[in-house]
């Protein structure tokens, strides 16, 4: 018997047993799971009244809050699809994506509205905007129709392959594209976390990381079908995370390495509050060996290094750990933890390749693109084929990050193919080079790109950003760089700077470090 | 995209994941994951080789060897059909059930080999008979073959809704009905026991539950998913277990709670030899409490009650333990252990309906048949329509189980519907007397079924096994019964017996029991 693989079954089976337990805080407020899904199908039914059909898209623009939230339940259970933007974004951004997902209602927090009343005349197919959380002229009111409507609406009848949400990528180049994500995607990424990470009714997951990002990499579901509370937040600032951590009890957090770097380097008195008994899982970008090292020795947290993209759900390998990687010392367990690993049970086969599609030997050494075919992959760009041939070429999903793989079959990851550094015909992986000096105590952050140069092709430049109060020269620091890296790969420029350029999920946009830098002469 | 949902995943990436690990203790022999893997598929060639081509069946008659473990992954890796037969029946059942399936390979362990020999003229269909680990006369040699075809076969192109395996059902009565597996059933059975029971490279299982029955609960592919060793076993005698256990440091096992009366009843000195940290898995009958309790508490071990059928992959409810569980007294823990729970994340949706199809209510009282749908469902019964579609009538697995479902949703089983007794109006739930019976010290083991009888339609008869050296009067067993339970419940006969009669999965035979009792008269 085949019964449509959605994480809308996870739900099903949620309001039949975690009916009574806590299931959403939100600031001072607190929701049951019976609360939480009867406001789901008010919201549903409100949808339905509007004259929202299977298929059709809903936009939202908001931070973590149990409004964004329930859209994940609410939109997905009418059949509709739901479009979760990145509230980091201009306004321009907003009207491209709206527009682009043909989004018929658009939802927003209070701090977005000004933004979406500046773009209306250009959302010519939006019929509705809805405000979350106040009262505007021109918009109706979330709340306001919870209250109207009664919990009951006619359930779509989906099948597992129907399409679920579209999540727009940050667009380090060129337009954001609309990755197509399907109830059947989003579960299977969910079942290979579950077996992964086991979670239970005890868990209770604090909101670090952006609902809309890859769908909380999908830990909004992910959390009800264990019955866990979901701890919601506003802005992941770390006093506020340390705060909520202590105030809500959360023991389960999900956050990209530059969050767990703010967490580590922010005031001593602030983190020294930490609880110890708190898994983290990381992803969204490759977490330096230092920065897991402090999260696991210096706060006691249990650390999980997971790898993805948007396009795949977004796990593809996780650093699973293996009884040999136990007796390391903390550094060089530190160091295996931040490999991006194997391949979970559910998301299916990984490869190396080089440029001619041929796998690259376990030597850990040979560098080639991370391709991935399995459950866990889009269904393609919306309304982009072109864009999804090109990734999807030979039936094999196309990361664009390279990696190489040690011979115990794990995969590290490098570097984007194209941040690669190639100088006098080796290669150079501008994130080993940042790894080694983030271990100099003065550097908070640094990015390395390759810069043209004369004689060798590329060399790398450092761009640097110290801790406060810490002072360091060039000097000094390519000192340091000496010590830990072979002599090609030493940056030749080292440029201090007061922040890194960074997309709103936090990866370092480096083609904007790149433009305009001078070459470097031959010495 | 998708990629169908099949075991043969996880053996794909056992094999580039896990090589190095051990995978298969078996006797004095060990191999490695790459060594099993090369045995598989010398076995598939041979089989390409014997003209086996996709949906063809193999049937296999073996205990719990690595022969018997290898055919689970070489003979769906070629896409025929596996055929596990209950080695504990007849040569007449092996006859039925080999022509029932159409096997065209027969395979036998050496001690089935008479058997079978004597059966060959009704075998007409049977092309290939191979002896699994002895030269005889008139069988091929697997070994032999082994060494004869190199480990190069020519992989099928499984698609999810393909036939897997068909597992005879047990017969109670009747002739056994021949459950078709698909691959998607077994995949989310496996998926699903690991997000509940989490296992790793670290877990070592002992083969106690014969690998015939449900494809060993799916732990044939379960335990190889996550790189774990198969720690194999010809018998599950008490003293064996605990010598293997010991010798082999495992530390997860399957059973039968027959099989775990067994060991908690076995001599002193041989069960005080257990080691403590082992997790067990129980189904295949519901346990006593006092069973549940004995594991638990002297043993110390981790105890997991599952429920399912061969219909069902076969997991439909797992016992999931709640924070509140944990601060129970030994006794009352126990009693909500020996409770059926609640469904799998990924079984699908499990309801109590009466006869006209009605839910029953969540009071813990009211008598329902465990119904259910989901993707570990069954295809259907193999050659069998009318019986297929008794089963699944209005869409829904009919289980023929009576239960009731508590307050906070936990279902309990009270008897197989057509074993509940019915005394003047009142439903008397067999395993609930069983269960209270077997808290007495003299009781080894006890079933009770309804009699015939004059004034109250149906009464019960506790037919008891007592424990060896241990004597009691049936006066004393019905005054401890008079203690334990309300009055319309208590036995009208005690009659004590060697032992009881047991399907082939230990399974009491009640019909048998019923048979010719003589109807009691009114007192």
């Amino acid at each position: 018997m085949q019964i449509a693989l959605t994480p809308l079954e996870f739900i099903r089976r949620a309001r039949k047993l975690y009916g009574g337990l806590e299931a959403v805080i939100d600031e001072d407020s607190s929701y049951t799971y019976a609360q939480f899904f009867e406001r789901c199908d008010r919201w549903s039914a409100a949808l339905q009244h509007l004259g929202l059909r299977p298929g059709d898209r809903v936009a939202y623009i908001a931070p973590n809050t149990r409004a964004q939230l329930e859209s994940f339940n609410a939109v997905p259970q009418i059949g509709a699809v739901l479009v979760p933007i990145n509230y980091r974004l201009t306004a321009d951004d907003f009207a491209y994506l709206i527009n682009h997902s043909g989004a018929r209602v658009v939802c927003a927090d209070y701090d977005y509205l000004d933004a979406i009343d500046c773009i209306r005349p250009q959302l010519k197919e939006v019929e509705q905007f809805i405000a979350l959380n106040t009262e505007r002229h021109g918009w109706l009111n979330y709340e306001k129709l919870l209250q109207k409507f009664p919990p009951s609406f006619t359930p779509a009848n989906v099948q597992e392959n129907d399409l679920l949400t579209i999540n727009y990528t940050s667009g380090t180049s060129g337009k954001p594209k609309g990755v197509m994500i399907t109830h059947r995607n989003a579960y299977m990424n969910i079942v290979g976390t579950l077996v992964h990470v086991p979670m239970s009714t005890t868990d209770r997951y604090l909101w670090t990381l952006p609902m809309f990002h890859c769908n909380g990499w999908t830990f909004v579901w992910t959390v009800t079908a264990v019955g866990g509370a979901h701890i919601c937040m506003r802005k992941a600032h770390p006093q506020t995370i340390v705060e909520t951590i202590v105030d809500t009890r959360a023991n389960l957090l999900c956050a990209a390495p530059t969050v767990l770097l703010s967490l580590v380097n922010c005031p001593i008195e602030v983190r020294s509050r930490l609880p110890r008994s708190v898994r983290v899982l990381t992803a969204g970008a490759p977490p330096a060996a230092a920065t897991i090292e402090r999260v696991e020795d210096e706060f006691g947290w249990s650390l999980t290094h997971v790898y993805g993209l948007t396009e795949t759900s977004p796990f593809i390998t996780i650093c699973e750990p293996r009884p040999e990687h136990a007796s390391l010392d903390p550094v060089k367990r530190a160091a295996v933890k931040a490999r991006q690993g194997v391949e979970l049970i559910t998301s299916g086969e990984l490869r190396l390749v080089d440029q001619n599609g041929e796998q690259v030997p376990n030597d850990g050494e040979t560098l080639g693109e991370i391709v991935v075919r399995g459950n866990v992959v889009m269904e393609g760009y919306y309304k982009d084929p072109e864009a999804t041939a090109q990734a999807m070429k030979g039936g094999w999903f196309h990361s664009g990050d390279g990696a190489v793989v040690h011979p115990d079959g794990y995969v590290e990851i490098r570097d984007r193919m194209k941040d690669v550094i190639i100088s006098g015909g080796e290669n150079i992986s501008s994130i080993e080079v940042e790894g080694a000096m983030l271990r100099h105590p003065a550097v908070q952050e640094i990015a390395v790109v390759g810069i043209p140069h004369e004689r060798w092709g590329e060399v790398p430049e450092a761009f640097v950003v110290t801790k406060s109060g810490a002072s360091v020269s060039e000097g000094e620091l390519r000192q340091f760089a000496r010590e830990a890296l072979a002599h090609f790969k030493v940056p030749h420029r080292f440029t201090f700077v007061d922040e890194l350029p960074k997309t709103a999920t936090g990866k370092i946009q480096k083609y904007l470090l790149r433009q305009g830098r001078p070459a470097i002469s031959a010495v």
